[in-house]
């Protein structure tokens, strides 16, 4: 095999409670790409579709996280003696908050790993896709690379070391996600969280991750939605997205299980049972912003329970 | 029925990262209490054994969590022409931090609700026991009362509304716990926490209630073992218990999956893969504090599925 194409999944990082460690994978949100292995050694992007991003690999998030992939495997097993090419057709807009740079970033750890006979797991390969992430915000975050790799949901319990747990999507869960067209940067989004915050605040946040963590796992649709509440991001942030309040409500007296933002914004998801209700939340979303004038986006979408995949 | 002998269990509170929300119950300590329906009404406590408590219904926990129940049984079904009278023979020691107080309250509400022919779950039991929890500490907390009378672990989402969740344990999980005999009011263990947290520790903190609560789902005894880790408590609380760095150490190189506070503390805990290992931390903790010259007391249990029950 010297060529693979991919579909490199949307997520949703956050999820209300858990900011910075849960995010979910989705299924018909996502970019396409194509590997190739090369005779000429080291890594290059040879063309960008649906984007204006830099071709430069330092400077492009599937670029770093490949180099980092290849610099681990040639300390972890051997040295190699060829290279890779990467096209990328984009689909997921940069900066929409359902992780454009980590679709990218995973596709591209994920379709080398293949054309090297898949030397690393796929949890491996969490650690390689986060050097792109720390290209795209500062940060190396995980919480969209490890659902883009592993699907289903996924919460990073520790950064040092690192500590990745899968979990599966409860059948019937689906999610709405709906993307107003206006720029929310990464670092803005951040710059308005408060470094501290009180504990009685963690400590609701705290028992809602513990209530949805435990909700997936018996599958309680109702304790999953009564959890996906956030004490301490949500009020900070989502006065940065126009109509934010209007649409949750809009989606909660649909159906919707929960509600919130997605990453950091400026999309907003609702998750629900059943892809009824999911597609309705979707037309009452839509009817708010053409009442706005506003341009979206909008997907429904189940959880996808593999993560990148091959096309 | 008009009398009823139970045993009240002894619960171990916050379990490291889950401080006022996660709990589990202990299956060989605890006290034992008779309830016994009178011609008299209201409820009275005629006898308490081991302990030096308040015989004054409204001064005691088990008065006023019962006081609260037969309010909230006459307000639900119907006015009753009967009362009843409580004996306590305590083994739990007040302010050991292994839920002395809930075990009293616990055994109150469950016992009457018996006599009283069920009308109440045991989760709706939880409202009432926490009644006694607001007399002995002031706050109505729920962590120790919970799994009291649900068994197993337990987690309570939310307090308004209230929403506690029960989780089975492992089947091979054991608990170790010590108590040195010093005094450590749950006041003065209040007193030294901080009503601020950095965001960055509440994250690592919910990371890790979300791994406790997966590895229990999963069985996995590894996660439970990484998950039990305090960023904001322990570091506080912990240098007003002697030995408390030497007993979890020792706890840790004698096979524990992890080790903390047991509620406010003074009691130190650790969970463990099985009961030899179990008997061996105990037996190591047991040679910290005799070399300290420190009196103590040390229980070995597996994790009581039940919670309250009838001798």
């Amino acid at each position: 095999m010297t060529q693979i194409k991919l579909f490199c999944p949307a997520t949703i990082a956050n999820l209300s409670c858990g900011f910075d460690v849960l995010g979910l994978c989705l299924d018909n949100a996502g970019d396409e790409m194509i590997v190739r292995k090369t005779e000429q050694k080291g890594v290059r992007i040879t063309k960008i579709v649906g984007a204006d991003l830099p071709l430069e690999t330092e400077k492009n998030v599937s670029g770093v996280a490949a180099l980092a992939m290849l610099e681990a495997y040639e300390r972890d097993f051997e040295s190699i003696n060829f290279g890779f090419e990467i096209e990328i057709y984009k689909n997921i807009k940069a900066g929409s908050g359902i992780g454009s740079s980590a679709a990218s970033s995973a596709g591209a750890v994920f379709g080398i790993n293949e054309l090297l006979g898949q030397p690393y797991s796929r949890k491996d390969l969490v650690q390689f896709a986060m050097q792109g992430e720390k290209l795209a915000s500062g940060n190396a975050h995980a919480d969209n690379v490890a659902p883009a790799l592993l699907g289903g949901f996924t919460l990073v319990r520790s950064y040092a070391p690192l500590d990745i747990i899968r979990i599966d999507s409860p059948e019937e869960l689906f999610a709405t996600v709906v993307h107003p067209q206006i720029e929310l940067k990464t670092s803005d989004a951040r710059s308005v969280l408060k470094q501290t915050v009180s504990l009685k605040s963690a400590i609701m946040q705290w028992g809602n991750v513990g209530g949805l963590i435990a909700g997936l796992y018996t599958k309680d649709y109702d304790l999953i939605g009564r959890s996906l509440h956030d004490e301490i991001v949500e009020p900070l942030r989502s006065v940065l997205i126009p109509g934010f309040d209007l649409i949750k409500q809009t989606a909660l007296e649909n159906g919707a299980l929960g509600s919130g933002i997605s990453g950091s914004g400026p999309s907003i998801f609702a998750l629900s049972r059943g892809k009824n209700t999911a597609d309705q939340i979707a037309k009452a979303m839509s009817d708010v912003y053409e009442n706005m004038n506003l341009p979206y986006e909008i997907h429904v979408s189940e959880i996808n329970p593999d993560g990148v995949r091959i096309l």
